[in-house]
Formats: C-alpha cells, structure tokens, sequence
C-alpha cells in the first residue's frame, strides 16, 4: 500500500491496472511532459475512385481488422441517444470478437444494452466514464479488471502520450462522405461539436466513421477530414434525436438554489477577475446556469463584455454571445439544439478538440486561459478535495468530465451547491473519493455563503470590501462542516472491500484515488 | 552511376544528400508506407495568465532555442510579398547563427535578400523550391549542397514520415492571438489559405508564428490552432501586400492559346469524367484558366454539375461556385483577392493542408478524388514525360508545386502547351529533368490538337467519336516531335557539369532525377 499526496492509500498493484509506485498523483503539476508524442499510423492514399464506404457496421468491423483483445474507442456526442456503442459491441459478438477493452468517453444509461456481453466476456475492461446502470454494475464488482477513469484532458493526454493505444475507433458521424470526411453539424442526429472524438481519429490505428446521413464528397463544414478515416459504415440510425440534444437548458427556480448562485455571482463580480475580457465555463446544470444569469446582469450594468465561454456549451451560452456579452464560443460538446444550431451558423462559435481544450500536456490548451469555472461536487471535503464520481454509498455513477482540468486551468475555481442534498451533507471530513485535489479549487459556494480556500488570501484581500457592501457572507471551512453535521445528524459509514473497482487518474496520468467494491 | 525507372543516370552518392541505392525512383506508386509518422515533440501547458507573445523576430529567435545547424521552416503564402524569410535569416545572422538548412515550400525573387547570408554560410542548405534569383544561383553551383525539390505533396510526406526534422518553423501569420491561434484570413497581410504551413506546425519541434495583427482571444475562423505553436513574434510587417495577392487572375487572349484550351476542353467533354460530380483543378494559368472559361460553357449548356475545384484557388473558380457550377473550393493556396474574400466568409470554401491535398501517404489525399488537372510543363518527351523544373539552358528556376501530385492523383491529367516557346521545342527527345513521369500523364495538348497517351487506349476509345465530331484533331507524339524539331531548327545542347545542384524527388521521396550545375 502506497500513500499518494492527497494521502490516499492506493495498492502498490492493481490487478488489471498494473503497478503504481511510477505512477503516484504527486500533486497538481507536478509531473512535466517530455519527448514525444505517439506517431499515428502510417497510411496509403486509396486509389482514385476508391470508396472507403465499407457496408454496414458489422462490415466495417471485419474490414477494420479487429480483432480478440484489441482497444476500441467511442465518444459519447450522442448521449443518452447513442446507438453506435450497441451495435459495435453487438456485431463484435456476432463475429465471436471476445476480451475487447472499450475506451469510450463515457457511456450512459442507454449502454446498458452491453452488460450482456459485458458478462458474456465479449467485453472485459472499460477504460472511461461510466455513468448509471454500468456504473452500478461495476460498483458491485462484476467487471473483473477495474475501471480507469480519466478526465476530458487526461484521455487526450494519455493517448498523445502513448499510454492507451486505440486499435480501432468508432465515431458516430452526424453526417459523412465517402472518402471519410466527418461533420457532427448537419444530419438527422446532428449533434453540433465532436470534439472528443478527434483524438481518436488521429491516433488511432483504425478509424472508422459510423453515418446514418452519407453524403456527396466533400461535405462542409468538415470536423474531421477523411486523412484520419479508413473506413465508413452506413446504419438507418445512429441515435435518437430525443436522446442527442435537450430542449432549451433551464436555469434553476429553486430559491436555494438561486441563493447560492446570487453569493457566486457576487464573488465573481467581486474578484479581480470581472473585467473586459473575461472568460468563464459553467456547464449545463442548473446553478452554474443561474450563475450565469446573474452574472450577465452585472456584466450589463458594469458595461463589460467577455472574451469566450469554454466547454459544453447550452443554447443559454449562444444568448450571451448574441447579445454581444462574450465574442466567442470555445465548443468541445453542443448540449442543446441552440447550442448545435450556433456552432452550424456562426463562424464565432469554434468547435474544438478535447485535447485542445483540456490536456495538460498541450501548449495551446483551452482551460488555461480561463478565468472563472463553476462546477459541482457530491462531496467537498475541508481540504477543498472535490469528488464528483461517487455517491453517498460509495457507488460510482459519474465520470470525472472536464472537473480536474478547468479547476487546474482557471484562475477562479468555484464548487457551487447546496450544503445537503436530502440529509446527505455534501461537506464532509473527508470525501469518499478524490476527484479534484483540494489545491486547485479556491472556492465553495454554499446556501451559507462563501468559503474561500486559505490557500486564496489574496482572493480574500480583493473581495472583502465588496462582500461587505454587497451582502455577501464568508463562512469557514470549520463552520460548514459542523452545521452539515448537525443538520444531516450521523451518518452511517459506507461499507468498501478492500478490491478496486476503479482507478481515478489525475489528468497528467498519476493515481489520485481508486473506488473500491461497495457491499450492500 | 544508378539507372533509375526513368532511365535517369543517378550518382550512387550525392555529396550533401547521401546515397541514392535505396531511394531510386522505381514507378510512380511503387513505394508504399508502413510503420508510424514520426511523433511530435510534447509540450507543457502555458500557466494560465501567460503569454506567448515574445516580442519582434528576433526575440522569437532567441526564445525558440534555435542554433548553428539547425533546420527551420518557412511557407510561401505570402508569396512575392513575404518579408518573414528574409527577416528570420536576417535576425539569425545578427544573432551569429550559421550553417541554417531552410527549408521553405518555396522562394520567390523577393528572397533574394538571403543571397548575401548564403554567400556568408548563415544559410548553408536548401531544401524548397527555388524560383528566380535563387534559382540562378544554386544552377551556378553557388550553394555547397544541393537543393533537394520536393512537391506539395512530397514534402508533408517527408515531414510525417520523419526524412525530415524540423527544428524551428516559422509561420507568417496574417492574424494571431496570444495563444498561438492563426488564421490567413484577416488582417492587412491576409493570403486566405494558409495550407502549406499546416504540418510544418504540427511537426516542428518549435513553432514560431510571425504576425503584423495580434488580436484578442481567440480569434476565430482558426487556421492553425495554438496548440501547435510555443511562441508568438509582433512585427510591423509581414510583408507587401501587392506581392502577397494579385488582382483579378486573367483568362488568356492570345488566339494561340485559346485554340490549345478549346482542344483540352473539348476532350474533357468527350471524356468519360464529364459528368455530373465533375471535379477538377486548373491553376492560375492563362490556358488551364481559359479551359475552365470553355468547360463552364460547356457545363451549362449539358447541365453538368461539379463536385469540387482543387489547389490553388482563383476568383475564377470562385465564381462557378457562386453560380453553383461547382459546389465546393478545397483550397490549399488562395492565389488573388477574391479568393481570399470567399474563404473568409463561405463555408463551402474549404481551408485543406498540404497532407491533405497531395501526399500519397495519407489516406484521405485530396488529389485523389480529382477527375481532370490541366497543368502547364517547360518540356515533354516522347515517353510523356514532363519537366517543369529547368528551362531550356539548363537553368533551374521552378519548383515541382503539385505538378506530380495532381498528375499522379487525377484520372485525366492534361499538359496542355504550345507546341513552342519563342523557338524553344516543348516537346523533345528526352527532357532535359524529368520532373513528372510518362506514367501519369494521359495527354498532351497543343495547338496541332490532342496527342493521347497510348497506355490510355481506353481513353481514346472514348472520345474518339466525338472528337471527329467536335473538329478535334489527334496528333501522334512523332509527329509533334518531328513538327517541333522542323520548327525550332537545330537547339543547341545544353552544358553541363558532373556535379549535382538538385535533387528531384518523387512525391515518395525517391530520386526522379538530378539537376546538374549549368556550364557557360
């Protein structure tokens, strides 16, 4: 057993993980890149009049080369309406393709259509987010090698970095042509951004795009250029529209909820931060939302405008930029139909790679240049060490998404959310698992005010004046904890085996924490 | 002494380019790829609030680490405009820098500025193509190495494939951030297309983007993203914007060579390619431009839609696709103003790399999909074979440009071409540099008529109805010979040394041919 320094015991070996004494989290930015990165394949130019246009997915599977053991990847721009990881997996069954490891960006409650062969053994190791019923499932230890769990920039980073070798990709492609060109803007399942799958397609060995909307050569606008694809595969459908893109994102109308928007909206406005040029990301929940509400206000009356909104980006981000209040939009997933609309229309709307947007191993890397980030948590602890991957019960059911990376790249990292959820107190002594390491968040914003990291007195210095005048409370770390105690009363320990079900890499590749087996 | 495909007389070692046994041109898609591109050098992150920006060229210099011996890159879309070159090479001589290989895509008169820090050993090799003035030189045996000439394509393909390592690019930047982010398409020293400069950015083990327009971040539309580029030099001037764009390109008015271009268009439409879909590339020159004038008539009155226009893109082609005769500009160069103004504003006009658009070892190259390129040659022989490189003394002063490319990627590649130049015979024995092979060029077209390649008998099957009826004469590669040497008289041989100027390779990096150094 090995203590990493979010003091986390981490096994000195991990049965189907490997060993981790290289491989310790050793803090925020402390591990430094060097050489170089991976060389994708080698490809030959398909002779003129060639197709790429391979038959339907099964086809595609047996022209890919794919074979027993071998790493296939997915991206999850599709959502809760993907067909593509189905159907992949299901023709692998069918072709008596076993031991497969899936690398996908993160699967959702719709995959469970795998677990099947997930006990069939036609898949045996998933390395990405597991959100839901595949989440439950690995939580109760019935995957037999444990889940790797990476950020939107440590995915990118540990493919670049040669770390995870994908042997084919899948991606879902809105729209295509034949010679591999990929749009995710135009098609009956458009879902605007792709940008997690661009990695992907320029690393792996085999890529193959999956349309159900083939079109003539050369479409445009282009996400991904056919240099990168070897093989198309036309299907009906790739997904369901219902489960691709929400309807217009809602802000919040729960008075608690507004209220500890309203103390981080004050906090941002107080901070030295709120200025010409400001630059945030807040997501699609509903207080980071409302957050933004109160912030385009202020940024009215104090007649200034923002630079670019960064991430997953809502119809509500498109507004702001409409309006005029920020000049750009930096797009790694369109959450909505506005947001797939906008990023189809407006050439000020970028749609950009995940490792763009969030590898620590990237010069040019987006979260670096942020200013503000609003996220969540399930727990924060009183080091401010975030989890957003487990449940009150131990049970894994998030993946880490873009949270260790905005947190380490913005100059103003805000957890906003409620003190309980039900009598669930989400400060805690210390949380069930680390997600986001204390020194990269500098604020928690609860129903009770602001709690500023210790580490942040010069955030204190610039805010304090403000914070009188505008009615906006501190609160200790101490005092928070206390109060969650007190309100949700003792709470019942939650029972782990010692066995890992999942590693929880920080973005630059080290462990920071592993979840182990629930037991009911 | 070797004997390559082309019955070329190779030295078996090239002093300052090495042996050939192994690189000998063996047929236009004999060599094949295998193994994996070279890997880029990873970077770090910059830390949130930092800036690439590193002040002028010189200081550019000094923080890209670059040293004695170095290789550094250069694009050339700013063309007879471009002051980046002359500035770097300047700063770097300043800086006691010598023995620079360069390693531009091409160099025009306006670089004849570096001649003096040629002649002082600052640089010491070049490996680009080299028109004009320097040109003259390197045919004088001025540079102690030879020029090694690569085409648009071969040249990615050298850089992917790792024959050549980059150390330092430098990118004229019309328009950048401080984060690296370029685009050609703003900005007083705007070029548009700035495709060439793609995998020098990709690949370089530094990137130095030089602008004349920093703007906020980020800009956007985004050529080059930052996160291919380590720094930033501000400098008043890129270069002359009446040597970066030219005016409205001009079809031909010569009756001479209106008649060449009524030939060639005449055959694409008795070609089995004239159809629906119909894709071609033409250049910038006065005949190909006036075939595209002949086929445009020709569309119209058959009602023929075109798929894409390919290469460097002029207003002419800009405007069939405003009138919807083709839909979509795959533009690799934007070669006038009009180019430029609709690459920066319609989406149908697509920005593509150099590895895109024409190296052979990349699965989704764009010249691939090319049905008809109409190119221009100095020479072509009785084997078809063509030269673009020397002029009729020997001289060397152009670069290949997508010549092979196009030549080996399109299923009708046209060289259409008076049969004479003042007295010069284009058609000869044996070129005096075989630029392109026999084995790629289907037909040769001049004032006489069409002279088909005979390996193209089905071609000739096709159209031989509709030439009779169209008044399109055949002409045998004899008779043009025979015509050509009764026209011109007897030509002088031309002199020249044992000694290598210039390497020509294929676009698969073997010898084609050699240029000797000029005797006078």
């Amino acid at each position: 057993m090995e203590i990493n320094a979010v003091k986390r015991k981490i096994p000195s070996r991990i049965e189907g993980y490997g060993e981790t004494g290289e491989k310790l989290y050793e803090g925020a930015f402390a591990r430094v890149p060097s050489g170089y990165r991976a060389g994708p394949r080698m490809r030959a130019a398909v002779p003129n009049g060639g197709s790429k246009v391979a038959g339907g997915i099964k086809e595609a599977v047996m022209a890919s080369g794919l074979k027993s053991g071998m790493t296939v990847s997915f991206h999850h721009h599709l959502r809760n309406g993907d067909f593509v990881v189905n159907e992949v997996i299901r023709a692998c069954a069918e072709l008596g393709i076993v031991d497969l490891t899936i690398f996908p960006t993160a699967l959702f409650d719709v995959h469970k259509a795998i677990i099947p062969y997930i006990e069939s053994g036609v898949v045996t190791k998933i390395m990405g987010s597991v959100n839901g019923a595949i989440g439950k499932l690995v939580s109760e230890g019935k995957l037999d090698t444990p889940v790797v769990l990476r950020s939107h920039g440590g995915r990118p980073r540990a493919v670049v970095s040669g770390d995870v070798h994908i042997d084919v990709a899948f991606i879902a492609a809105p729209t295509a042509d034949r010679a591999g060109n990929i749009s995710g803007r135009m098609g009956k399942s458009a879902c605007g951004s792709i940008g997690y799958a661009f990695t992907d397609a320029e690393y792996a060995d085999v890529v193959v795009a999956v349309t159900d909307n083939l079109q003539s050569f050369p479409i445009s606008p282009i996400s991904i250029p056919g240099i990168y694809v070897d093989l198309v595969a036309v299907t009906d459908s790739i997904g369901d529209p219902a489960g691709i893109v929400s309807g217009t994102t809602k802000v919040t109308r729960d008075p608690l909820r507004l209220l500890i928007a309203s103390y981080a909206s004050k906090l941002i406005e107080a901070s030295p931060y709120f200025m010409d040029g400001i630059s945030f990301q807040t997501g699609a929940g509903g207080i980071p939302l409302a957050v933004t509400a109160f912030m385009k206000e202020a940024m009215k009356r104090r007649n200034i405008t923002g630079s670019f909104g960064l991430g997953g980006i809502t119809g509500y981000f498109v507004d702001l930029m409409r309006e005029g209040l920020v000049r750009k939009l930096m797009d790694v997933q369109s959450f909505d139909l506005e947001a797939v609309n906008s990023i189809s229309s407006d050439p000020n709307h970028i749609e950009i790679s995940a490792d763009w947007y969030a590898n620590p191993w990237n010069c040019g890397v987006a979260v670096n240049m942020l200013d503000i980030v609003i996220l969540g948590a399930t727990e924060v602890d009183t080091d401010f060490n975030a989890n957003v991957n487990t449940e009150a019960d131990g049970a894994l059911l998030h993946g880490i998404g873009g949270h260790q990376d905005t947190a380490a790249g913005a100059k103003l990292t805000i957890i906003a959310q409620p003190l309980l959820r039900g009598r669930i107190p989400c400060v805690v002594e210390h949380v069930h698992t680390v997600t986001t390491p204390g020194d990269v968040v500098d604020a928690l914003v609860t129903e009770f005010g602001v709690t500023l990291n210790p580490r942040r007195q010069d955030l204190f210095d610039a805010v304090a004046d403000f914070a009188i005048s505008s009615q906006m409370p501190f609160v200790t770390m101490e005092e928070l904890a206390a109060r969650a105690r007190a309100l949700s009363g003792p709470m019942e320990p939650i029972h782990v085996a010692d066995r890992v079900v999942a590693v929880v890499e920080w973005r630059d590749g080290t462990v920071i924490d592993v979840v182990r087996q629930i037991e009911r």
